[in-house]
């Protein structure tokens, strides 16, 4: 993949020793060039971590500097120390930046976004992250290496990488580049469940428009996926973007619309491959509900059909035992037409408006078995709302490595 | 134990080949020896077997003549011959008990609650299920062994036997007698969690302060538990009470108040048995929650608590990672305070005022290994709510069990 990256920001990733793999990226960030656009959508957990605390109250805005993230360790739960080492992250970001581009206007550290993931309840070794900082802003890139340095150093137990990219021609004739990145719930090593996702566009956004669009998306995505359903203290899922100038004003209209669908093309992208990631997952399962009395009506129950650990063994186990999911639907907390249930597994059609239908067993569960994705299509009413979620099956391999005793 | 089986109620169970295994009972029923009354509480959810929309219609009543019950299928997602064979159910108990005791008033089908528990999605063996009360209704006894057996037919994976008794003087000196029996959540075999629990006394209650009182137990006991927390279609809570007549009028204030206390301390006692056989558990978890707003928050913390696997994983393998405890307090959806958030886990504080405290994580790793019982006691804020919940934790076994494909 070679990588068109958004005209105006640089990344980098190193490795500082949080984490205890030697060479592991830890520290990574994202600097524009200009002051930029930043929005971000945040854990709305009451128990949040000290720099989702900090960089929720620095989006939206116009005047960002860029993203500064460590890895292995949330400062969550770190009570005051925890928010003073958040606001020393920004302002070593900051003094490094202007230290490594005298000639830019020096800046303030309220420009810069803090996010962090790992271990919650330690305080960050700020030794280490003081070093990594100088060293990601004395590596800083605009080639594909760099930017895959700085992914690789949000990420803490992923198998694998989560990135997108999206080159765009817009309604206007003007092509912009888009990329994304996200790190997964993959619950070895540091154990908790945290997502940070980023993503960087040179389209010119106002904070207002960035804010919303990014909202909306991530309603779509990254808030439709779960592995196990522990809501984290650290989630941030923060929108890079050129800021409008008199002479490069924001996309007009139509170029908003077709970035708003790209965008959040690319986020479902990228947020899929979380619950595909899962611990010990063997199935991603994708909930699509449809006949709901609004959406916020369906997102509720496809959330609870995921949440659902009996929904989840039996797809790891192949078992089409299909009450499990009808059954989940009941218990969303929102009114559903019970003779107007239906359920589709694999688009094998199970149970019609209240009744169960004749199926074959065998089919129902070769199907679950022969495909890394399974399909659960659930006819709750007849209203207009419709969401899909996406999930992780529930292994064994997930509960031994999360009951596994490494603290 | 030589159990002291309240007056005027008879017992039975008997094996019919509902379930697989041979000769275990599935077939249960408890009849009174004059009308008598009877409360229930049921599953919230909206896809609710036959036999709840039935018996729901049922109670409170002050002219119920017992209860039949079938385990090994659910008779849930059935549609409308599910909803007949359940009204079945009940013809055939008013029948065998005409038949079987003549001199008695015959009685109408109205007045025999129907509790099914088993797999979700299959229609009832009806000719079985005949045979099954014509057997039960010829074998009713009023000792232990009778109870016992009835006992056997409500159960499905349990590993043991859920019951209780309790013999009470009542302040006005009268003496009366109380049992209770329940089903476990056991995931093995049917492998839908349904619980049905009976309680049945010869205290003398109306069928408004019946009902009354068993919601409160209810609310303090059944509905405080949880091994997975996914609802079942079919939970079914009936308290049996002898009906109060001129000669023998209700409890006094005074002894309802005691009958009721007592009645709540044996629907614990039992309810805590369920997750302390929950499929594979090693651990029983309980839940304190303290300084919550009020009640219902402190019951809605202790719930987000007791559902989250990364809880529940954590004590299984014995880890003192308390940060997924703290963070689950934070996203149960009721405010809390943050700088009074405190955590004690086996005694030892963890957790002070927003503050991470100093500890040995082998101290508190071993006193979670050391005992069955792991107390887990949250300080949420500075209000009055308080609640208790218990839960297993969450073990391999238990996701071999309910991802094995046995259908």
């Amino acid at each position: 993949m070679a990588m068109d990256l958004p005209v105006g920001f640089r990344f980098a990733g190193v490795a500082c020793g949080i984490k205890s793999r030697v060479g592991a990226n830890d520290v990574a960030v994202i600097v524009s060039d200009e002051e930029c656009t930043a929005a971000g959508v945040y854990t709305t957990n009451q128990v949040v971590a000290a720099p989702v605390v900090l960089s929720r109250s620095r989006t939206p805005t116009e005047r960002c500097r860029g993203l500064v993230i460590n890895s292995g360790n949330a400062n969550a739960c770190t009570g005051t120390r925890g928010m003073a080492d958040a606001q020393a992250m920004a302002q070593l970001a900051a003094k490094e930046y202007a230290r490594n581009f005298p000639s830019q206007d020096k800046g303030a550290d309220e420009q810069w976004i803090v996010m962090s993931t790992g271990i919650i309840g330690r305080f960050l070794p700020m030794e280490k992250i003081q070093s990594g900082i100088e060293a990601a802003m004395s590596s800083l890139g605009t080639d594909e290496k760099a930017f895959l340095a700085a992914n690789d150093g949000i990420m803490t137990t992923d198998a694998f990488r989560k990135i997108g990219v999206r080159n765009l021609s817009l309604p206007s004739g003007k092509s912009i580049r888009l990329v994304g990145m996200a790190k997964g719930a993959g619950m070895i090593g540091p154990r908790m469940a945290t997502m940070l996702g980023c993503l960087v566009t040179d389209a010119r956004l106002s904070a207002k428009t960035a804010q919303q669009i990014l909202q909306r998306t991530a309603d779509k995505s990254f808030n439709c996926i779960s592995v196990e359903g522990h809501m984290s203290t650290n989630d941030s899922l923060v929108l890079l973007a050129a800021k409008p100038t008199i002479e490069n004003p924001a996309l007009d209209q139509a170029d908003e619309a077709t970035f708003a669908a790209a965008l959040t093309d690319l986020a479902i992208e990228i947020a899929k491959m979380i619950p595909d990631d899962g611990e010990g997952a063997t199935h991603l399962i994708e909930i699509a509900i449809q006949g709901a009395k609004n959406e916020g009506d369906a997102d509720q129950i496809a959330r609870t059909v995921a949440m659902s650990n009996l929904v989840k063994t039996a797809i790891t186990g192949g078992d089409p035992n299909w009450g499990r999911i009808v059954s989940a639907v009941g218990y969303a907390g929102v009114p559903i037409e019970a003779n107007v249930l239906s359920l589709h597994l694999n688009d094998i059609h199970l149970f019609d408006r209240g009744e169960p239908l004749p199926f074959d067993a065998k089919t129902v569960s070769q199907s679950i078995r022969a495909s890394k994705l399974t399909r659960i299509l659930l006819k709750v009413g007849s209203g207009h709302g419709t969401a899909t979620h996406w999930t992780s099956d529930l292994n064994a391999e997930y509960v031994r490595f999360n009951s596994e005793y490494t603290t």
